[in-house]
């Protein structure tokens, strides 16, 4: 059966009514005997079904031969037996109707080609059958409120992690079980967590889908290496950031030697970092670096308080460690207000060595008078911070004066339901977690509180941008302004921009002499002289671009040169005509394009002309279609975006037009994805505001007919 | 008594021979008690003297109406009396002739005007009397091996930190013993420590050299704020690297917002923190930007294994960790070099599923064969790596199976006494012990850990560069090129870049059109003409500079327009003529420039001249003189380097002539460092390799006479 809610297909491997496990085993300590021994450990209150045709009973439970042989519902089929016994053990599956396979067997797409080979034949088998899977070679899935423990590692047996928010999806199966194991040291609690391994089937995008619907679920981390269906995880996030879940995502392979390794670990296709990058920009999802930093965030996130603003507010018993934090804040982009005169000059009051300003320095003179803290804290939040840090170092260590000062801290969080309170020091967890009951997000460095904080408050302007990111232009209806396998030479390139709204200055295409010094008279002078071919690419190269064209002489002398020209350069090539085009004066050059990218769909990409694209590669990009207010953030994402706010008394371009260009340029990279490899607009020009922008060039290519 | 070892100011404070304590208290709780209880608890062997004229004895000991009274040596006297009552003590410390004073004492220059007035009297004293001081307002100082905990900081009292090989200096008390504390609960081994306070005295940079010789000093941690005296700094970090002792440093006062509470927070001079991050590449000094980043690295450093190259080998039982592992180092830039073909096949051989190329992913099948450990390993290093990580994520949970693993990672480490083994694991501190026993450094973040190994690389660089980083260019004898409050032209200030071997153009400044025309004969066109004025600062701006000269009747016409042009512009500038100069095709624009920091003192920048600089600030710095090592370091650290190496088919600059010129404008900065203020070298022009490279205008700023 076909379920329309998204991610329900993950539903049987995070929700199973009931679990069997095929290649069941009495040791408790092999593979196929661990999952019966942790689900009755993590208290699995729904049957469980050993199956195993050599055994009449498995760890004290009735065994049967086959899947088929069970008399209720199989919900969740988890098969652990050898590579080649695996395909007979779906087909058992298949008949019995289940919910869903998890096979932990390794042996497929990520060694061989007869592995992908036997791989495929599984997974169309199951689909055949209706049976969603999970796998192969993943290290299984975990509910901590379903006493769902469907795994074959030991990791987390010490410690299984407690309930909580943070749900965890991950590709690689041993990344997954280590990001629970630590989640486990560091106390954080979890709702579910699935490892989807060589995901032939159910992918990542598929248990995001349904984390972002589990009521229990406040935010989402993932680790993933490559996306089967990128539609699929864009859909996905979209519906956690529509149900204000944070989603944090770190990605393998980022680089050319991590990318090589992710080939040779999985199937999967990476793709270009630098567009994945633009991407989670786009959709408002975080992207972390590390593990520890995906689970700081993940921490933070899950505390369910959400700054207000990226004002930070600074308390701090060490003027240096204060300092720190500030510099630190800064370079992350929070705004260290200064703290208003009236507060400060009440600090001051209470004690004139204080630091007021923001970092509120209340030196060790607070450890001689805890009860100053409540009145300290109160002067500093009246700046208005969305969020602050208490810097109380190792201030924990003390603990009868710690203890003393508890009471003023819980005072004062429990004043500020809307503010989010870190309290920097180091504690032991007892104190860590009474820290955390009373309302503060305890961390021990600063540096790493802070990329959290950052991370807040980008979050709640992504759950506060408009509800449709994805198909912020509408799209027009039919197609067929671009035809597949058609050669366009660029003065019909420039056309076709323009009939979708993206305008060229005035031009004409000439095939004589006389016609070139008539369109003269309809264009105006200066002018541009350029040769129009299909066959010609970089007309520059050979010359085929004559500038500051001013009167008819220069018309007839200019049409005789790049004749002459292309001739010598390209003696085969069939020459269209002469393009004759108004010439411009100023203006800032910027390069437009648009590609169609095997993992990541229409792409169009922006950047600024010259140096800055060609030396450093100064270009964005977004999946196409975008808004306008997504045009203005990606054109404000360039290192060079001075340049169209004007430098050196130079005017501000005309940004308007930039972006409407932008948004109109998506739609046709979005409308037109079948028929467009690449498009580039190079240069688009814009001019100074209120004067428009203008395509001076173009080249379409497209994908064979 | 001087003593013209480097950093001998500092040995009274971190190996003193006897000890007094002015303000000495009976209650071992107060701030005048603690240092007594301390220094017995650690041991301290040498004779302690409480000061107290009320009391004969405190704690047990023998107790002195005054410093003077005590019969025997006072190496260093410890004074925790209020502010008032220091001045007094410090006259008793001179009479006496103490080595040295170390104030805790707080209500100095930090507080405001009188404190500052105070704290300069005090220091005169001392100074006068030869006695070192070390603060007000510091933490004090601690050395494991002496037993030195002279400190009233009651936070490291659980855990006073081990013997070990790391010495910290920190400005900021109450950072210091953060830092004291964290190292202890993380089991880190210390040699001294070192607060500076108000550094009215001795400072950081004292402390520093005096732990640069320290043989028991592996590493140092520098946590700074300002500098009293840049050049005491630059010769102990010198001090340091031919020392080979590796120092990482911290520097508080970043950004605007904390160079603002810097400055509330002491009276130190933060400086720009764009030419310190500069100076700290140019003396290879480590920059950390967190606490937990500083630790890391002095960490590491401590294990006294120091990879012999920057290549990185990763062998790993997760596939997704190792790619992120992989992915982590490339963005580090260390060289994930894949392994050679020969172990690539012998691993294969041994376990057909492995991933052989690096990472080197053994999977988990390891578990069940843990000798298969040392082959793997031992093939994994036959490619030459200078330092590997191997990642074990939570296998030490299993404490039965990573008892039976640690054997052969102990035989491989002892094989390869020069390679940095680093073990990323989750596991206890016991564990972690063990493993550091036999070589290797454990992290359980793959990300911190290749931070460390970034460090480690650049400190074997740096030990290895040329042994006189500093006055790398000779100075040349006598000064005199530029005076004081003079006011050079374009043309005198290219003559006199010109005398120091920086070359500009055939160029003459001509008073009348004759001469103008009369010296194109040597120059040769084309020709750029310029009004020569020093009222006229930006002659672009009124039209004063014409380009594309190409004859004599151009040379006439020209002349009257510029002429003209001034006499519109500018009615009172004093005129001293028209520049003509050859006018160059082609080449690279680059700036050079010369600054006099407040803070740094004399300072060259390099940028790449346009959009580069203007817009995006792409420039950096050193202090002068420089060596043309230093030159070619500092143009490739611009993000623009590649135009100098040649974009688009355009051929590559002349960088030699470039460097030559920077070294040259360096030596003119360092020997006129009295006389210049600025200076811009902009355009300077670099043509194609072997065509030289030449100053298209000069503009020299001199101090005021």
């Amino acid at each position: 059966m076909s379920n329309p809610m998204p991610g329900a297909r993950a539903r049987p491997f995070l929700n199973p009514r009931s679990i069997a496990i095929v290649g069941a085993s009495a040791d408790e300590n092999k593979i196929g005997g661990r999952p019966i021994r942790y689900l009755r450990l993590a208290g699995y209150a729904g049957p469980i079904y050993p199956i195993n045709p050599k055994r009449d009973t498995i760890q004290g439970l009735k065994c049967y031969p086959s899947v088929t042989a069970v008399d209720g519902e199989v919900d969740l089929a988890i098969i652990s037996v050898p590579a080649q016994e695996v395909l007979p053990a779906v087909e058992a599956c298949v008949a019995k109707r289940v919910g869903g396979v998890l096979i932990f067997s390794s042996g497929f797409s990520e060694v061989d080609e007869a592995g992908r080979v036997l791989q495929e034949r599984i997974v169309r088998l199951a689909r055949e059958g209706g049976v969603a899977l999970l796998g192969p070679n993943c290290a299984g899935t975990f509910n901590t409120r379903a006493g769902l423990l469907a795994t074959f590692s030991s990791g987390i047996l010490d410690k299984p992690p407690q309930a909580g928010a943070i749900s965890l999806v991950s590709q690689s199966g041993a990344f997954g079980i280590h990001m629970l194991v630590l989640a486990g040291e560091r106390d954080l609690g979890l709702s579910m967590c699935l490892t989807s391994g060589n995901q032939a089937d159910v992918d990542v995008a598929e248990a995001l889908a349904y984390m972002a619907q589990d009521p229990e679920t406040e935010v989402i981390g993932v680790c993933v290496e490559g996306f089967p269906d990128f539609d699929r995880f864009l859909s996905a996030i979209e519906l956690a950031r529509r149900n204000r879940k944070p989603v944090i995502v770190l990605k393998l392979g980022r680089s050319e030697v991590g990318a090589k390794a992710v080939v040779s670990h999985t199937a999967s296709i990476a793709g270009s970092d630098a567009i994945f990058d633009a991407l989670l920009r786009q959709h408002r999802v975080c992207r972390a670096h590390s593990i520890e930093e995906l689970l700081d965030i993940a921490y933070a996130c899950s505390l369910r308080r959400h700054p207000l603003n990226d004002k930070l507010g600074i308390l701090t018993v060490s003027g240096g460690i204060g300092i720190l934090a500030a510099d630190q804040a800064s370079a992350a982009g929070l705004d260290v207000a200064e703290l208003p005169a009236q507060p400060q000059a009440a600090i001051k009051a209470l004690l004139p060595f204080a630091a007021a300003g923001n970092p509120v320095d209340v030196t060790a003179q607070i450890t001689t008078d805890p009860p100053m803290i409540e009145p300290m804290f109160e002067h500093m939040l009246a700046g208005g911070y969305g969020s602050s840090i208490a810097l109380f170092t190792y201030l924990p260590r003390n603990k009868a004066l710690f203890d003393r000062m508890l009471p003023y801290f819980e005072t004062v969080a429990s004043r500020y339901p809307g503010h989010f309170f870190v309290m920097c020091v180091l504690a032991d967890k007892e104190m860590r977690a009474r820290l955390e009951r009373i309302g503060y997000a305890v961390f021990d460095d600063p540096g790493r509180a802070i990329r959290a904080i950052r991370a807040l408050v980008d979050f709640r302007e992504s759950f506060e941008a408009s509800a449709a990111l994805r198909n912020a232009a509408s799209l027009p209806e039919g197609k067929g302004i671009v035809e597949r396998g058609a050669v366009y030479d660029e003065f019909q390139a420039k056309q076709l921009l323009a009939r979708a709204g993206i305008p060229a200055l005035p031009e004409e295409c000439v095939a004589c002499v006389d016609d070139a010094v008539a369109a003269t008279a309809r264009i105006g002078y200066p002018l541009v002289m350029k040769i129009v071919s299909p066959d010609i690419q970089h007309k520059s190269e050979i010359g085929g671009v004559l500038l500051g064209i001013e009167d008819a002489e220069q018309v007839r002398q200019g049409y005789a040169t790049l004749m002459r020209r292309a001739a010598a350069a390209a003696p085969d090539a069939r020459v269209t005509g002469i393009l004759v085009a108004r010439q411009v004066q100023g203006g800032v050059e910027t390069i437009l394009g648009v590609s169609r990218d095997p993992v990541y769909g229409p792409i169009v990409m922006f950047g600024l002309g010259g140096v800055l694209v060609e030396v450093l590669k100064d270009v964005t990009f977004r999946r196409a279609p975008i808004s306008p207010d997504e045009a203005r953030r990606m054109i404000r994402e360039v290192k060079g975006y001075a340049l169209l706010q004007g430098v050196r008394g130079a005017p501000a371009a005309d940004q308007e037009a930039l972006v409407d260009a932008l948004v109109k340029l998506s739609v046709v990279a979005a409308t037109e994805v079948d028929a467009i490899e690449s498009m580039d607009v190079n240069p688009f020009v814009v001019l100074p505001a209120g004067n428009g922008a203008f395509a001076l060039d173009a080249l379409i290519e497209t994908r064979h007919a």
